[in-house]
């Protein structure tokens, strides 16, 4: 198949080093340097020492694809999602954004949507060099598109290597990976602590049992299995420094707003914990003059 | 007046420093260095060029004085009390803690007690160097002595360029400079900013609110007169590094458990915006490895 990806940061080139070993891929990039890189060197997965060979555009540049990998993160949503008008329209479109901010900004899209969530742990070394952190899976479930189409695409991108499932309900595909988000991104961040700690730290354990359990309330998801959930990713994950403290370490625009932002929105009612980490995830951007 | 200070930390210093003026001040330290320095330099005053001299003794030394002043933080006092057992009974002790964990403490000492706090901003430069980085003043009030004597106590420590203010009601004196300690102390610590940061950052002035707010609300004081005293507070120290923050800069035990953890206490009904900060100084100490 032709794909194209959509963004080169840690998810976007994970996701077309994998998948290059069996398709077309074009990644799409902001920033000509990087673009350049991938051109001239290739992607490399830091474990190997053979680049595989993927093209790279700029994302002006997007051209049609057989199926297009949204990897974007979702402070950047907004100058991607213009691009897609251009694309036929049955051209189906996968999102794997964190969060639930995106799904109000993607519902008038022609194409056939599809959504997602990323469980595999990935850093990215440069902006041509990968590594591949933990092994997870790509769940999709279908948006605007059809099962039976989702399945058959499925079917085309699953490799032993790089597993893809289908799930039935993206908003509990989502959800439950909102509520990781929640909990391991913020306190990591805020603390400077690699995902373990907030197992390893009683009292950092106390808080994230608290935002746990608030976003389990606003989505309505069970306690107990969610936490339990937390725990084994953060267990898995324990060395891994979270995309929130990535993100303020290197002055970028974080995703709290579609993360702890879109919880602290949806309640009705006072989510305290939530509240007191989305205003210092606020406030560390605010310190570092990263912009609005 | 023969005054025995305890403890040579920036309260106590600074308190020594201006004493000694016109009384015989002997500073009980918990180090020999610090003994030593005191001793063969005199102590400073880092604006002024000539030391004044007072004698520093090891606090297990402790011998009768005229009026002892107490200046050790919250965590020091479980082994200096045992050590007023030794004094004269007419002794008047004044203690200068921040917080309200010492109350139970100090119930029990046969001398007369008055409790106090310090609005003077003090850094201490080094063993036998102090700043005066804000001029403020002692307020004492009694608690098991007599008013008269206070009184006649204070007409002896007052000065112009270091005043002692008499006051009504130790519950209060005790109470409001909790509420300042409780908002601005850990914020700045956890976020490693100045004092006029949780003004000058609005997302810390959200979270700043809600602790002032909570702290109030156990303390049973009005919250719109407290907050204009902590913005005043946070004001006027706008560019002070706190006690708190000093503490885990310096990987020393800070006053949390007397600050947020005797509010956490004393509440009945949830406080999670204390709460939070309170395990947050907590997990920052386990990270440090700063020791119960």
């Amino acid at each position: 198949m032709r794909i194209g990806v959509l963004g080169g940061g840690s998810v976007g080139l994970l996701v077309a080093r994998y998948l290059s070993e069996n398709h077309e891929v074009t990644v799409y990039v902001r920033r000509n340097q990087q673009k350049q890189k991938l051109n001239d060197h290739g992607l490399f997965l830091s474990s190997h020492t053979t680049p595989c060979k993927v093209k790279a555009l700029m994302t002006n540049e997007l051209k049609d694809e057989e199926c297009v990998i949204v990897c974007v993160k979702q402070p950047d949503m907004n100058s991607v999602l213009p691009l897609l008008s251009y694309m036929n329209e049955k051209t189906p479109i996968i999102f794997l954004q964190n969060g639930m901010g995106h799904i109000d900004l993607i519902r008038d899209i022609a194409q056939p949507v599809y959504i997602g969530i990323v469980t595999h742990g990935a850093l990215r070394k440069s902006d041509h060099i990968i590594t591949h952190t933990g092994k997870g899976i790509i769940k999709l479930a279908n948006f605007s598109g059809s099962e039976e189409n989702l399945s058959a695409i499925i079917h085309r991108l699953n490799n032993e290597f790089f597993p893809f499932q289908i799930e039935k309900d993206w908003q509990k595909v989502l959800a439950e990976k909102l509520v990781i988000n929640a909990v391991i991104n913020p306190l990591t961040a805020i603390f400077e602590v690699p995902n373990g700690d907030i197992l390893r730290n009683t009292y950092l354990m106390n808080l994230a049992k608290e935002l746990c359990r608030e976003a389990c309330y606003i989505l309505q998801l069970d306690y107990m299995d969610q936490w339990n959930h937390v725990q084994t990713v953060a267990n898995n994950t324990k060395e891994n420094v979270s995309s929130m403290w990535k993100d303020l370490k290197s002055n970028r625009k974080s995703e709290n707003e579609a993360i702890s932002g879109y919880l602290v929105k949806k309640s009705n009612s006072a989510v305290p914990y939530t509240t007191f980490v989305y205003n210092s995830m606020k406030a560390l951007e605010v310190k570092k003059g990263i912009n609005e």
